[in-house]
């Protein structure tokens, strides 16, 4: 049987303008592209709210990959909505528009059968709220979070209560260098490994993504050199989901199987930003997981 | 025997300013940074120019790490000077001051005895001189040259004449997208391999650098991550001579060589940025190389 792992977060239609074009009512949320991606290893356990105006066929594609959506709530309003545009060369986005509507009085309830989910993933959502998740839930095994600038500015005592009760935190370089207020990568994951959680992962975009469990021991996962970039939506979130999919399949957490999951989330990552929103993870196949997974090993291997 | 290098580039004196201070007279060029850094692994044999002002005991201190003066000219005048002022975070440097001196008028003339040098570096000055150098050399086994974007701005069509007669090419990020007039790593990498080189070398400061040799063929070698950076300046010459030593000592130059190579040259800037200057290369042992190329290893590994 798979293993479960709960993902609670955002669920969005988001409108993306890129030097492709524009693209509108793109599926989004950090709680769907880790559910995609983490659906390729593990059985993933939705908690998120969408609006009235949420397709009967888009709930029926995340079920077609196997998202157990008793967590999804649909309230009377509209669902979350993001419009941003991204700079041609796609490494800096501006965001235009951002209408809550549902996810404005989100207060996630996980059903009782999502209790006892082995592995939990926090979405980067108001502390408070990821903290009151932990509160729903039966001692998982391991618990992984994002977070932002946003909550780092608005809420930083929640967000310091929050890391004291992770595991991992996977978070962006700038946003972890405003954290730690330091520069130097390893500076920044010492200070933040000071902060609670036991493995800090800083992800650093077009650079791959490193992890720090102490001082001892850091691991450099490459970003893939891709022949083409369509969009960098939704990449954090799918590593994230990809990550702990993988952590799902191990039979130990531990150095070894946590090298892995950064590289499944490099790997995930890489395919997510190959279309526009999650079109590639929806058409994505366990065989070039696996293949993508082997030029990864031959992107970093040395005599 | 050590098989031997030649290096052709600036010697110079720096003036430092930095979080820890103001560093002045530091020995610099990227002559001495790539000479010393290859004298770990072959024999450097040193074209460059200084001024009468340049001590006795900065001669005996290289000839010490076994390089080869013998294309060391000593002219009337000043040796070059460049003052520079660093950002606190080390990410970005200001020119305070440049004074050419004796190097305005620097023309490489080759020894007799250095002509047959198998393996050649091209430092980064006029791409002019650097074809001037190319003239005087008998057919070596590999050159490798390095560009900023002062000649990509001034020299392009002598600069787009060398990339056809080099081998690898060395460049910073930035430079690279210059020069490609591309943004994403794949790219930069297909415009420069179409300019000539079988090989581009592109470094990504803090990120490490990665290799291209074509499509199907890319290495990523992380940047150390280290307890404290002191002085990036000359990181990008150390790596180059570190890339060039090793591959001195490979018994072929081929993907396996090269890839050991990237990371000999990023295993020699992460020593290099340790010290102010020069001054952590020249109290290295050839252990510590061994220890750290160990750690790089275990920094990358995964199951």
């Amino acid at each position: 049987m798979m293993s479960s792992m709960l993902v609670v977060g955002s669920t969005a239609f988001d409108t993306l303008h890129n030097a492709l074009g524009t693209h509108r009512r793109v599926l989004g949320g950090s709680a769907v592209y880790a559910s995609l991606c983490g659906s390729f290893f593990a059985q993933p356990k939705l908690v998120g709210v969408v609006g009235r105006d949420f397709p009967d066929e888009v709930v029926e594609s995340l079920r077609q990959r196997r998202i157990d959506l008793g967590g999804l709530e649909v309230a009377p309003g509209d669902t979350f909505h993001w419009e941003g545009r991204y700079s041609d060369d796609l490494t800096s986005r501006e965001t235009l528009k951002t209408e809550l509507n549902v996810f404005a009085d989100f207060r996630p309830k996980i059903p009782d059968d999502f209790r006892d989910a082995p592995f939990v993933m926090l979405g980067n959502i108001d502390p408070e709220l990821q903290l009151s998740v932990l509160d729903q839930v039966d001692r998982p095994k391991l618990v992984v979070a994002d977070t932002m600038n946003f909550w780092i500015d608005s809420k930083l005592p929640e967000l310091k209560k929050l890391l004291r009760r992770i595991d991992v935190l996977v978070i962006n370089e700038e946003e972890a260098r405003q954290l730690a207020q330091r520069h130097h990568i390893k500076h920044v994951a010492q200070t933040l490994l000071g902060l609670g959680p036991r493995h800090v992962i800083i992800k650093q975009g077009e650079y791959g993504a490193m992890l720090f469990v102490d001082e001892a021991d850091a691991f450099n996962a490459p970003a893939y050199p891709l022949d083409e970039v369509r969009d960098p939506t939704g990449a954090g979130d799918s590593f994230a989901g990809g990550f702990l999919g993988s952590l799902c399949t191990a039979s130990d957490v531990n150095t070894e199987s946590m090298r892995s999951a950064v590289v499944a989330g490099s790997v995930m990552a890489s395919f997510c930003v190959e279309g526009i929103g999650p079109e590639r993870l929806f058409r994505l196949t366990s065989e070039e997981i696996k293949a993508r997974t082997e030029r990864f090993r031959e992107l970093v291997r040395f005599g």
